[in-house]
């Protein structure tokens, strides 16, 4: 089983998996063989995954058998585990409870040799509307408080399988980001009586140095205190909380968005390896003033990553309106 | 002139390089030659760096010229600029101020094909105590409110030269990591009246699951909810919330247990990429009670760096108490 285990000091859960522990050889610097041999995300090797939860199928075609363009499954190797109790408890001055949770993969597209970038908006649409279709599922279990939909993209930004895929953790914990963010937010609605991601969107529009593309629901820019290097952020420009209340046509929206950005990203800096995480409202409790969902894409540029990751102090070489002019200056012909 | 600038949601600031802006063409994947080439940090380059502020020299030789075995110079590219004015000011719902502070490197030895952990006890020692000297002069510069000391090793990890060295940069803000460790040890100080650190250092003592090694003065940890495989913290037995206060002797058994930590590492993981970063009370103010400083050191081991870093939100596959177990198998015959 693995643990949920509380820093004592700041606070902050970590996800330690007791059970399959990695061994110091298990982080050998040799890469291991890639776009050779067998993938169990293809199409056709649908049974050499736990049975799938959610797909968006041709008509006609059946569960966990070919057919499908996008395909929900539960993680073979979950971080955490969707039976049992949470069983808080104290060690000693330690807090910690059972690693109680979901870990599914959402399989992007049955084709190997695609990016999500690749995808016609069409097909990026269904992807979002897989996420969405999860939370609202899971969002039922009432030990969750949380989920997470991520994306690791490249070896070097953590992806352990090549075949394009999203990731969502449903936890009974809020990461401590977000639970920064609702406090900051928080903070600075009770001292303006206004959502701080709303006016960052109404002052990046009227500054227009930060702002990399918009359609007529979502801004992307590179935010003013970026950590890394073509940071972008996606944000609705109206006031909108919880991620998985998105109408069909918003969702619409965010598929073009996202893929004009990570085609710019792509041209920009040569496929990077990156990272995507999506930052909704928690489950439970209110906060619905001061929270505005956004996704955060973070390239991983390995050159300028040092120590800051994890430290909490971050150089960044490259000024967002400097990555800003870059991205402007690239015209992506989007098609559906 | 570097900026500061605020996150205005969570309150982070980050250090934006606006003058020697990063490309996207800068970050190539094609890692630069190495090991080959000019130094600058080798003895007989000292003229290629900025003249030195500190160094422990044999008797007879002068600044600038060979017969260091520690030299510190400032950092030719310095992410900070020591001249000049804060000059606090909004930008509409944002903050920010000049980018002021000392950027400084240790270059650890002269010799350019050793690592850290290759050098004596003695000559680490004399490592740390160059970081203890450049903190009490550069504490005397008021505005400066925190001197965080790190190391990248490796290129993996965000070193940019190969010749071992440690960086120190003296600023204007206090990282956000010690913020929030100020705070929560000041929570925990409220409600206990005792220092968390301590009573980790206690209980860790008498659990005797994650201590990796301990001497008379520092005791070394894999810590209870470690972010990464083989996170290692090294924290003073005793309650000491300033660095920069320690006793010669203090030091010595530093140096001792640092280079027992990094070779056990090494023996490990294959000498792999890592950071550390020196945790300690900032400049000003008071917090003695409640902070407890300590190296926290963090191998990066790329296969399992993913998202995690900078989200808040970690999966660590390797138990701190499995680690510990490897950690102390491996004996290091420690020499002068």
């Amino acid at each position: 089983m693995p643990e949920l285990r509380k820093d004592p000091i700041i606070g902050r859960w970590v996800i330690i998996s007791t059970e399959r522990g990695k061994r110091p050889t298990d982080f050998s610097s040799v890469p291991p063989a890639r776009s050779t041999g067998f993938c169990p995300f293809c199409a056709g090797n649908e049974s050499k995954t736990p049975p799938e939860v959610f797909a968006f199928r041709e008509p006609g075609t059946k569960p966990n058998e070919p057919g499908w363009r996008v395909r929900v499954v539960p993680n073979k190797f979950p971080a955490l585990q969707i039976e049992g109790d949470l069983n808080r408890q104290g060690e000693g001055i330690y807090d910690k409870m059972n690693g109680i949770g979901a870990h599914e993969v959402i399989i992007e597209t049955p084709e190997h040799d695609k990016k999500l970038s690749d995808l016609g908006e069409e097909h990026i649409t269904e992807v979002i509307l897989a996420w969405q279709q999860r939370i609202l599922d899971l969002k039922k279990d009432e030990r969750f408080k949380y989920i997470v939909v991520f994306k690791n993209h490249g070896e070097a930004a953590g992806a352990s399988l090549e075949h394009t895929h999203t990731q969502l953790v449903a936890m009974p914990i809020i990461p401590k980001r977000v639970v920064e963010e609702i406090e900051g937010g928080r903070r600075y609605y009770d001292f303006k009586e206004r959502c701080v991601y709303c006016d960052i969107v109404t002052q990046e529009i009227a500054d227009d140095v930060r702002v990399v593309t918009a359609n007529e629901t979502f801004l992307a820019i590179e935010p003013f205190a970026a950590r890394f290097p073509f940071e972008t952020w996606i944000l609705p420009k109206k006031h909108k909380s919880a991620f998985e209340e998105s109408q069909k046509q918003e969702i619409i929206h965010l598929a073009r968005i996202l893929k004009e950005i990570l085609m710019k990203l792509d041209a920009a800096l040569n496929n990077p390896p990156y990272n995507f995480i999506l930052h909704t409202l928690p489950l439970r409790g209110d906060n619905r003033s001061w929270y505005h969902w956004h996704i955060e894409i973070m390239p991983k540029l390995t050159k300028v990553a040092g120590f800051e990751w994890g430290s909490g102090f971050y150089i960044n070489p490259t000024a967002p309106e400097e990555a800003t002019k870059y991205l402007r200056e690239i015209s992506i012909a989007l098609k559906k």
